[in-house]
């Protein structure tokens, strides 16, 4: 079902990709710029966004050397594309990619939160390019959006997740192992549909309840004097709420399903939770927080020690 | 309803508390020994817990210096006493203090997350104490708990809610706001009945989010390998379901209405959406996410800058 944690390879200058090519110029793909860029993991690093501004952003701010005319005239080059897009945005960037005549070497990866989805769009779209995709997610990421907030460190010592699939080559499996392990990266695979169920309770369902914990205090009574009473606990667990609505937009639906059966089982949960609290069944309700905090105790001890 | 904000007052050795006496020897309790033992806003410490072992603890540790033989021996010699017993303890806390002579000079205030339940125990149970008792609730905290995790700047520029009531005198009332301001505390007033709504929803409310998540995922089908891939995101929403379960055990119980009116209003909002996530109602979606996104930028931008 899953394979086990890799050790990360380092990366030599020999292997080095000749021209790194990034989609997608928000925070995720500019700290792939700043990190490439430092890791010395590219000879040559080119950029493009959908959005013109974007590109002349990362333009002024020094993240790219040149101007691009089109997606087709850097594609031409580019010996590795990073797709660093909203997840549904990845239909029409593979079919931007089906049009372009790219070179014999090129390898693709992308940064998205959800993996299924990323490999269909390309199978549905550019299919002849599937032995050269190996899908991956970089978990590390920060509530702030947009290429300001790129952090040249943000892979540093954190996990990836790579979906290997049947059609990948051995060349792009091991030359995208390989960029992803140079910008620091603790490498690990699993299968797409299992990432996404992990995903979808570890990571999306999280998303959800802190964005609706906002949401649903936006109505109370006594919202003019709500939020100055708000401790640093509310502070942590609104901190995703934060988070980009655009990209979550995108995750939540591309990961749709999961994402339903993670809420459905909390719901299940916070109901036994009203229920217990309703009936003074004090016990349980003990039993069910002292249980709740042992876990999460396990996690850090085991985690993040 | 409610009062606007009060400047906190500065301690001067004239109006130090002759001896200060906490029952409760938790975290919170051992960091108002330290913070006191610090300010030098009580010129003798004394401090008191059910549990003789947690005595013994803050004896070991320096942080009071006498072993006590009963509550009536320390409440004889105290003239302000804090209480930082789990909520559901002041019943019997204060059924004690009823029984006990106490000094003419005694004032009273406390830590409790919860103010209306703490204000009834004190009318229940020791009545001829109300005029003493200024309940307060620092907005300060930890998950982590018990005495070693005491801290000597807990309370420093925090945000503390004092919840006047008719029978409180003007002593009293002077004295327990000296004492806080001492320990750097931002004094602020409410209506107890106020108090424990709007703490439902921003502390109370969040707590249960984050216990009911870890519960949630307790019977996930890959247990085995889902907090393997946790994010940073996990670890903060996470947070407070490391807090001590008697604690929140208490202050769900104590608070029960509020706080399941808290729970029925996120839970209206966590069907919507559901509904607009399985309906494909993509615009309504981002829409909902935005605005929350938007109201937590405020908050942050407002109270936490």
């Amino acid at each position: 079902m899953t394979k086990s944690t890799e050790p990360a390879k380092p990366t030599r200058s020999g292997s080095a990709e000749k021209t790194l090519l990034v989609i997608g110029l928000g925070m995720i793909g500019g700290s792939v710029l700043r990190a490439a860029s430092k890791a010395g993991n590219a000879d040559r690093i080119l950029g493009y966004d959908s959005d013109p501004s974007c590109i002349q952003q990362a333009y002024a701010s020094g993240l790219i050397r040149n101007l691009p005319t089109s997606l087709a005239e850097l594609c031409a080059e580019a010996s590795c594309i990073v797709i660093a897009a909203p997840p549904l945005a990845f239909d029409s960037v593979f079919a931007a990619l089906a049009d372009i005549e790219c070179p014999e070497n090129l390898v693709i990866t992308d940064v998205a939160s959800v993996k299924q989805l990323t490999l269909d769009a390309c199978l549905r779209h550019a299919p002849e390019l599937a032995k050269r995709y190996f899908p991956a997610h970089p978990i590390a990421g920060s509530e702030k959006s947009g290429l300001a907030h790129a952090k040249v460190d943000l892979f540093r010592d954190k996990k990836l997740i790579l979906t290997p699939h049947p059609q990948l080559s051995d060349v792009a499996r091991d030359r995208v192992q390989t960029f992803w392990a140079g910008l620091g990266c603790q490498l690990a695979t699993l299968d797409p549909k299992i990432h996404d169920e992990l995903l979808a309770s570890t990571s999306h369902l999280p998303h959800v309840l802190a964005y609706v914990l906002v949401d649903s205090l936006v109505r109370h009574e006594h919202i003019d004097r709500l939020f100055e009473f708000a401790a640093g606990g509310f502070q942590d667990i609104s901190r995703t709420a934060s988070s980009d609505p655009t990209m979550w937009h995108d995750i939540f639906t591309a990961n749709k399903e999961p994402v339903l059966r993670a809420v459905e089982a909390f719901q299940g949960r916070l109901d036994l939770f009203k229920e217990l609290l309703e009936q003074d069944r004090g016990d349980e309700l003990y039993e069910m927080l002292m249980s709740a905090k042992e876990r999460r105790d396990d996690y850090l001890e085991k985690y993040r020690s």
